[in-house]
């Protein structure tokens, strides 16, 4: 599929992690973008973030994105904000860009931008076209690249992703860019963002772990303006690239071998279910359980009473699967069955309903193993 | 150092581990005991923690306490309550005791009872004054059994606990009994335990889960009543005990290699500098990197920022052991000082400063391993 008419990547080597690998992405396009983006909510926000919210405010028309990775560039004071103006400002230059580029960083928190290797990396970046690389070249701990595309009725949407720990919500969760080229409002992409994030980005988490960095930036070249166009359309591709991107990130949450999918009603708000599935996902010992394959559903009850969520024990049930495994009290199943659902899915499934009231949320986390924390006792040295 | 007078200890094999191993534990005394206890906030609450909790609302005397291993009797519904009269009633019986016994079980939930294995173990039971014996006989997966003790000015004060995952606040956590055999009233204890379980059990988590079946008892003999009785010296017994005890519960967190310390000061308020110190210690990240000596100080930044805290990068100040990694920037350090601090130290200390108030917090956590996959993975089956 080709890209959205009017974008174009760079893909440069700072030698951050190898001399080989590409590391640095420039998004660009020699004409006005319109521009949308969620961020992170952590309170310590990285400069780039700092940066792009700035600049959004000023001006909904961008040239661009610029993503490095191997440095966060957080935690790094006044100097980090000069850092990235000034990398942002070569670039402009460079490439002979009219309007601003919105920077990205991800990797170490701390560590300054190693600026003149990115400067060189760019002004040596090779020109492509290509979504798989460029989802490529902003890798840190992720395994495979990821990227989505989706043709709508006159126009194209796409997008790439970045992530594998340090994964929760809310607001959004790793970087990510979608790029399109149908000529909507600035407002109207705004807003979809906003309620394609909720669906997506703000359901799932590795561990609990919101960085300081994370961004999910939407931005159109305007190009394409259709007779008939479906705003309703653009929405459910829009969403269903966001949900898939998501998605990709859980599937290689650092050392994860399954997702589990956790689906809490019957309580009293949405928001009650809302902390009900949010507290089973964070539990080590669920998922833990699920690793190893054990169908041991006191964990799933004990976190539910942990939740702070209304709940009852004579209403409560507990469904890993399709077994019905707590019903007030514990149920008989076939242990051997469940056992081999667990170790069969690539995807399970818990659901939980309190019976109180038509409370629902859904949300997506995904299994720990020995290899999350050797991956990361050991990321930076 | 002798027991408390008053008590006596009666260990016995359910055979639930396996036929060698003590597993059910009776703490009496023919005298009445009183008592005080504190309870987890689970809302979820095990069978023995409701039948606790109503018996001591009726009655503040009691003939001593049951503990079983192997079953946490939670989840268990109306029958669950019914299997633990039953083994109480059997055991009052038996024993001779004109009181209740406060029941306290531990394993895995949503399990029933093994009713006539625990009745046997009882009937078959050895009498002792060992407390060494008693901590071995309520383990479960812990390393080594958890007991303290201490000589008052005329009284006897010890403990036992266990506990090693599945451990949070508040309040409470692990089940953990108190002996003394000082003659002060009901509602004083109450009020002393209460507020020692606030600076020990409170202040640890191994994996931010909260079990069904927390329970801190305290009971006494009132044997003793010395001349110069100084409340002050009791409570501060007391404390020294249940932090011991807390700590040594911490030490034993499943697959912990370190304890981790986290101080939090300069918060505009003590519950703010509680969210910090809660949330570094609640961070896989923070904690896989003190497992692998990582002085990856961006981790702790990272989750300060997501606490909810007020906090700002500017004012920011953050120590591990006496290395001052941050300030407003990073800091520079001697890495391979701080490399052998790490991995020399048997706890970490992390300090945080706000900058901002005169809130104050500690809390204790201990690193992240492989071992407390492993063992949560497969601790079932």
């Amino acid at each position: 599929m080709p890209l959205p008419s009017g974008f174009v990547f760079f893909s440069g080597k700072s030698g951050f992690y190898n001399s080989e690998r590409e590391d640095t992405l420039l998004i660009a396009s020699y004409e006005p973008l319109s521009a949308a983006a969620v961020f992170t909510t952590n309170k310590l926000e990285a400069a780039p973030v700092r940066i792009a919210k700035k600049l959004l405010k000023e001006n909904r028309f961008v040239s661009g994105v610029l993503i490095n990775t191997g440095s966060a560039n957080a935690a790094t004071g006044k100097e980090g904000e000069d850092d990235a103006y000034e990398i942002l400002s070569f670039a402009q230059n460079y490439f002979s860009l009219n309007h601003p580029l919105l920077p990205c960083s991800t990797g170490v928190i701390g560590v300054r931008l190693h600026k003149e290797a990115i400067i060189r990396a760019l002004s040596e970046a090779e020109k492509h076209f290509d979504i798989e690389r460029a989802a490529r070249t902003i890798m840190t701990t992720d395994t495979f690249p990821k990227y989505e595309e989706a043709q709508g009725s006159g126009y194209t949407i796409c997008g790439i992703t970045k992530g594998a720990g340090m994964i929760s919500p809310s607001l959004a969760t790793t970087l990510t860019v979608i790029l399109t080229d149908i000529n909507i409002s600035p407002l109207l992409m705004q807003k979809y963002l906003l309620e394609g994030v909720e669906t997506s980005f703000n359901r799932i988490s590795v561990d609990s772990e919101q960085s300081t960095n994370d961004a999910v930036i939407l931005i159109s070249s305007m190009k394409q303006t259709p007779k008939c166009f479906s705003k309703s359309e653009f929405k459910a591709l829009l969403n269903e690239i966001l949900y898939r991107l998501a998605l990709k990130v859980l599937k290689d949450g650092e050392g994860a071998t399954k997702i589990i999918r956790i689906y809490a009603k019957g309580f009293s708000s949405n928001l009650e279910a809302e902390k009900a599935a949010k507290r089973v996902a964070a539990s080590l010992l669920v998922k833990t359980a699920i690793y190893g394959g054990d169908p041991n559903w006191g964990r799933i009850y004990c976190a539910l009473g942990n939740s702070g969520a209304n709940i009852s024990e004579e209403r409560l049930k507990i469904w890993i699967g399709d077994f019905l495994v707590f019903d007030g009290s514990p149920c008989s199943y076939d242990e051997e069955e469940l056992k081999r659902y667990l170790k069969d899915s690539e995807a399970v499934d818990i659901t939980v309903d309190a019976q109180i009231g038509n409370g629902f949320y859904e949300f997506y986390t995904c299994d720990l193993t020995e290899k999350y924390i050797e991956i990361n006792a050991h990321y930076r040295s």
